[in-house]
């Protein structure tokens, strides 16, 4: 009796699956600061959690498949201030974070075999969802020397067969905390729209971007293209609520809300608390995304400063998202990040990262890169820093 | 640019389609009694409500993949309790909902095009698991004279191919309220054993059977035929927690579990607030669960007694769960279900049904058959039956 080739083909979680040997450490004393998840510690803002602590209702019931409906007002409300102002609740589907509304847009828009490009490296599990919806994904490569931005337009056309259904990026980026320019978005739009491709953009790290570069949605183009532009959205970074599993596909395309929706059906809902507390998103106050959006660049400053200082490593400065790609002076970052773990610690500490190698496709790229997450205090990025550079003296490769 | 064929092939929920009629009726200043959806009024347990009202964590963080520690320890000790005394976390998986374990279980035992045997009428939404899975469902027929209980060996093992990867049963029943009796669960163990199948067993109403029946789990037969059950699980009906999608998936077959984690990784938790919510399963008072036996056994029989005083009407009485399929005098029994809510009322009240065609997969089966969920309470119940028999004696078709 075998397992059928989906779950042969599933790859364990890159950033998850040094979570055993985590787990041996912390049971033999040592501290870990974990770099390897973009899970926040930021506070979820007051408003949200004063939902559940003031909870009435003795039932704790299905919501509605589309989206509770307080929390699609709430959506319509915060897209519309940022300037989609046709946008309703049927441009809106709410889903169980961002990660089903991937899936559900990769099944949505191709079919088992055909192709989806992507810039590599890109977020690890478009690999799950792409062998779960039997898509290939085809990279098409950026290079950490220009911050992971587009390579040239041919080099992007050269990758599109009959089999190309559509251009999947993530901006902000998560791994590389790029944030595409204006020219770039123009770019994409005309290729999708010459080739008839669906444009895919995961845009849930939108707030995160600085130095007063201005995260550009992939709506601003519906005028334009209406029909091919699917916006992955989710509310777990913006809000620091990872763990309430909601996220938003917005889309003009009449006939992809229809299907998305069957999708939607056939799980009955999200989470209801979670959605009723995500709801009161339109009373969140304004100075909660300043403070959080300093407390980030702050921290990608201080990060940045002491991995300069060590020699052999190589990394740029990340223009959004809380993600960089670290070129380390290791043959195998993958062996270096489990002996972290299993070998080596500083005073009964060690830190955690996520080996790059996972958000390559291409076989042999990464693998002596890791993405770094700087989403714990300045403190302990300093620390991790000097932990990393204490680490890479000791590791014999 | 077309959308794929699972888009196109993925059935609209036959449950929730006439919903926008609904709405609109509603709209209107009707009243709708909904026995039309398995969303129970019971309240929730107080000791999980109070998690909440009690919440201190400022963060609200991604879960563990695998299930947050606190529900998987409590989870083992309701397996263990019931009588699985060898059962550890390594057995169990926390999945978003019953819905999510039956996608990754038909994802993980079947490939494309692979068949999978189920028994109609079943739960209509298995129908939009084996689109997005790939999986052709093969109906084996069973019938509302004999309470829809197994029929003979012959009949279910001719339809048995090279294809079959497993059967799949639903045990207390939906939308049947069939309870398997012993001799028909050693049945489909000796088939499944015998032709190398997955029993892949849906026991999300085992607490809800009636008149001394006692649902049998199909972990009973794990020491027989450990590497080939699957038992898929939910929280959502025992604790009325149907908006925290919650559920479990259970199996001794190593090889399965390790091949769920990766789906569980790949959309990173189920929800945080209601994991620990849900983890209070162990403090729930023994006394909760008989009060709301009692009160769906006394729902059921005051339904029953009403419906069957319905001229024309014809059902029997449900062993367990808290729906049953009802013959209904009518031509169409979705037209009915859908003039329910567009064109009648008895002052100013009406009934929402589930047309029960969509619980069969063969062509022009339970084309006069509806589905009624009896999670209403019982003066509810026997108005819905009042207005059922008004509304049949005026309905034309």
């Amino acid at each position: 009796m075998k397992l059928s080739d989906v779950a042969g083909l599933l790859p364990a979680s890159p950033i998850r699956k040094l979570v055993p040997y985590a787990h041996a450490a912390k049971k033999n004393g040592i501290h870990i600061y974990h770099l390897n998840i973009g899970d926040p510690d930021i506070e979820t803002p007051e408003v949200m959690l004063d939902v559940i602590l003031h909870w009435k209702k003795k039932t704790i019931s299905y919501a509605d498949s589309h989206g509770q409906h307080e929390l699609l007002k709430s959506l319509v409300g915060y897209y519309q201030r940022l300037g989609h102002e046709h946008l309703t609740i049927h441009n809106l589907q709410v889903t169980a974070g961002g990660s089903e509304g991937l899936l559900w847009t990769m099944l949505t828009v191709a079919n088992s075999g055909d192709e989806i490009l992507v810039f590599e490296p890109y977020y690890a599990n478009y690999n799950s969802f792409s062998v779960l919806a039997r898509v290939n994904l085809v990279p098409v490569l950026t290079h950490i020397e220009n911050g992971f931005h587009l390579p040239k337009p041919e080099d992007i056309e050269k990758k599109i067969t009959k089999k190309t259904k559509g251009i999947l990026i993530c901006n902000p980026g998560n791994p590389t905390g790029t944030v595409y320019t204006k020219k770039e978005l123009d770019l994409l739009v005309r290729l999708a729209k010459k080739h008839h491709l669906y444009l895919l953009s995961d845009e849930v790290y939108r707030e995160f971007t600085y130095d007063g570069t201005k995260a550009i949605s992939m709506l601003e183009y519906t005028h334009q293209y209406p029909e091919g532009i699917i916006m992955i959205d989710s509310l777990s970074k913006r809000y620091s609520i990872c763990g309430a599993r909601l996220g938003v596909l917005v889309s003009y395309n009449k006939e992809f809300m229809d299907a998305v929706l069957k999708f939607a059906q056939s799980r009955l809902s999200a989470g209801f608390i979670d959605q009723l507390m995500a709801a009161k998103l339109s009373d969140v106050p304004r100075d909660y995304f300043r403070n959080v959006n300093n407390e980030y660049r702050e921290r990608r400053d201080v990060l940045y400063e002491h991995l300069h200082k060590i020699p052999g490593v190589y990394c740029r400065k990340p223009e959004g998202a809380f993600y960089l790609i670290v070129k380390l002076p290791v043959k195998n970052a993958e062996n270096f990040a489990k002996w972290l773990l299993t070998d080596f610690h500083d005073r009964k500490e060690t830190v955690m990262i996520a080996p790059a190698q996972g958000f390559y496709k291409s076989q042999g790229l990464g693998v002596d890169e890791v993405r770094i997450a700087y989403v714990i205090n300045k403190k302990s990025l300093i620390r991790s820093a000097e932990l990393l550079k204490k680490a890479l003296k000791a590791y014999k490769d």
